[in-house]
């Protein structure tokens, strides 16, 4: 794994240490990390702010040429909203760290072309294995069917 | 206009009022509103909640047998997020302000059996076209495009 999704996969790993999803996500621009996050549904309670997202609302606003010029970089493979929000801010380019515990939307943000890189990263799967396996409930809620 | 646009309206003229963009949302379920919100990019410096998201959020966490019997009133046609947050949640059906001062993406939520709506309501035109000659950039930055 590169740096950017080990920075990702540390806040995954902040989400779980703190009773939450171990999803996280950072957003590079120009070779630097412009926001980071991880999933809040429960520590903040919210139903939008998954680990794309979160990562989105910590870099503020930011103008059309910047996030047309980022990468976003995810530990899973991204819903229909993050996703969606890819688009609306038409990132180029998603780095993946694995779609094994979870196939998103990355036919459709290939079909409107968005470059989609799946590392299928041993250490993204373990940890939402784990997590799977001991909050089938909450990851079930987290991604609409529960 | 049915009571749960005007009440979605309702949203988008605090919006304005609060010299933010001039898009409301509420999430109905069993004919009760379960969540409204506004658009908050300049009230929060918010890069994702729209209207329909910020509605989303205020509904707080909500089981998928709720999403899945609800209804979201908008009063502007859904961009990419927060088309795709709809289909993450499997909300149903979609009912439009209108689509006249931005398409969003109402054909990916066809496309995907959610029913669409679009009312073409005069007075939802009328608020965004005002807000979107007051300040074009500000709207274009919300839409991604500045």
């Amino acid at each position: 794994m590169d740096k950017f999704m080990e920075a990702a996969l540390a806040e995954a790993k902040k989400g779980m240490e703190t009773g939450g999803i171990p999803i996280g996500s950072v957003i590079v621009h120009d070779g630097e990390i412009i926001g980071r996050g991880h999933n809040q549904r429960v520590q903040k309670g919210s139903a939008t702010l998954h680990g794309e997202m979160d990562a989105l609302e910590n870099a503020g606003r930011q103008p059309a040429a910047v996030y047309k010029n980022s990468v976003l970089y995810t530990t899973l493979s991204p819903c229909a909203m993050c996703t969606g929000a890819i688009l609306l801010y038409g990132i180029p380019k998603v780095v993946i760290g694995e779609n094994k515990t979870f196939m998103g939307e990355e036919e459709l943000l290939k079909s409107r072309g968005v470059e989609v890189n799946v590392l299928q990263a041993e250490p993204c799967i373990a940890l939402m294995e784990k997590f799977i396996q001991q909050s089938p409930q909450l990851w079930h809620e987290d991604i609409g069917c529960e």
